[in-house]
């Protein structure tokens, strides 16, 4: 694996009790250890290591206010690479923070996506910069992949494999790397009621882009791309939507009974567990925790949490 | 080891962006994944496969509001006994529920240490229970020195090991399997600054009692007992006290920066190496990180907790 050099690689880590709580036998790939805390840093440093020596020089660029713009900004500077970060001006201070802690610049723009994009064309027409789309890349894809690679060949006899969709890019990569190597395991997608663009997407066969999109799980807001789509359509069994309380039921239960954090993203497939829903086949599922990044003064359980 | 079929082998983890923060290599021994959350099991568990047939028919009882009673509770569940459990009315509902959740009898009494130790007697009495003091019985520190032999065995070349002290028993049995097994390597034990009765102790050469201790570490109150403080006496390099927002702050750093769950008391020995004290030599340090119990409804550094 091109990225083995720099990526962890992140424990599987089980529960009876949890087990015995969602009526399966589930097996965490906890990516919420993961460099930058998130999946994301695997197709960053795949996409940075894939580049040429000039396009490295050159420098990588995207827009981002999530996990995407810390793992680009981590991998360029580990490749020998800088990164350029759009931002919206109103992106939370401890994200800016990180993002100029792995020595990333840093261009702040207006929060709306024709700002963002407006900015980010702007410095790759300026400098020459090499855009890395933060999950419509075949080589961020297959970074992405490489989590659900990894516990495949450390557990075996899965009959599902899980994974929380927004953009694509994790779900796509999990579906490649899954249906390849281990065709009779399915991969099944899990998605916020409040942004189930993705679930309407496969059921219409078209890209359908949210409205309004409201969820706890902030990680999961984007639409489907013109890349991840099809593998999706194409390898993906389903993808179950599930309510924001048991977004929030499912993180406390693995913070609790397991002792990690995970961001509301990452509870999502576990939400789906937590449901019974009839959709999600089979007894022993594998669940790629996406992250771990929240605000510990702002707790989804706590009080004072708007 | 008699434990190893019922107890976890908890991972050893690590962080390079923790190590920098802390200015040490530093191995942290995950007992925050262990059963019922915490080392305590260790110990309990030990203590009950030590009983005969006949004890183990009689049962085993103990007083306890904190991690020991559910260890006990699920120790003698586990090896078919049964135990019950002395708590003081005023312990968390979300206590009462765990060990009673293992299967073990509650006797509720006052809050004091009297009522505590006169309800117990009365049981045991009655009833020809075994009592399994928390920490002041050999089979019990015997149990807690594990954790360190298998931190050892995976982690060669430690300058010193770090844990908490409370009443002694994981400190005395993870001196007594450092300094048996690689006595090149230093034992050195963390207390909060308000409940240091064990750093006063070990100076005075005498059990000096805690007088009023005021700690958010909830775990480390208890005095040294008859048996703990000898060993501690003869094999600890020394007591390091911190204070109370350092330990916050260590608290925070591993939740935030390695995404594990620790309790407050477990906070306490990476408080030490926060404050970067002269006294603990080294470079190379092993933590153990004692439990990862806490209310996630009330967490010290929110706006609503008292």
């Amino acid at each position: 694996m091109r990225i083995a050099p720099h990526a962890h690689r992140t424990p599987v880590l089980t529960s009876s009790a949890v087990n015995r709580i969602l009526d399966a036998e589930v097996f965490f790939k906890c990516e919420n250890f993961q460099k930058v805390g998130a999946f994301k840093f695997r197709g960053a440093c795949n996409a940075v290591a894939s580049l040429s020596a000039p396009e490295l020089a050159r420098g990588v660029a995207t827009h981002s206010s999530g996990n995407h713009a810390a793992a680009l900004a981590l991998a360029a500077r580990i490749l020998g690479s800088r990164a350029s970060i759009v931002m919206p001006d109103n992106a939370p201070a401890v994200k800016k923070a990180a993002v100029e802690g792995y020595g990333a610049e840093i261009t702040f723009c207006e929060p709306t996506l024709e700002a963002r994009e407006g900015a980010l064309a702007a410095l790759l027409d300026k400098h020459g910069l090499v855009e890395i789309h933060p999950y419509n890349d075949r080589r961020i894809i297959a970074g992405q992949g490489t989590a659900a690679l990894e516990l495949l060949q450390e557990i075996g006899d899965l009959d599902t494999v899980m994974a929380p969709v927004g953009g694509g890019g994790l779900l796509s990569g999990t579906a490649i790397a899954v249906t390849e190597t281990r065709p009779g395991v399915s991969v099944v997608g899990a998605e916020p009621e409040g942004a189930d663009d993705a679930y309407r997407s496969l059921r219409e066969g078209r890209i359908v882009p949210s409205v309004e999109p409201r969820t706890i799980a902030d990680g999961l807001l984007t639409n489907l791309g013109s890349l991840t789509f099809p593998i999706l359509r194409e390898r993906c069994a389903g993808i179950v939507t599930v309510k924001e309380e048991s977004i929030v039921a499912a993180m406390r239960l693995l913070w609790e009974r397991m002792k990690i954090l995970i961001e509301p993203s990452a509870a999502v497939p576990v939400a789906a567990l937590l449901e019974k829903r009839s959709e999600i086949g089979g007894h022993r599922v594998g669940v790629i925790l996406s992250g771990g990044n929240v605000d510990l003064d702002r707790l989804p359980w706590s009080t004072d949490a708007s």
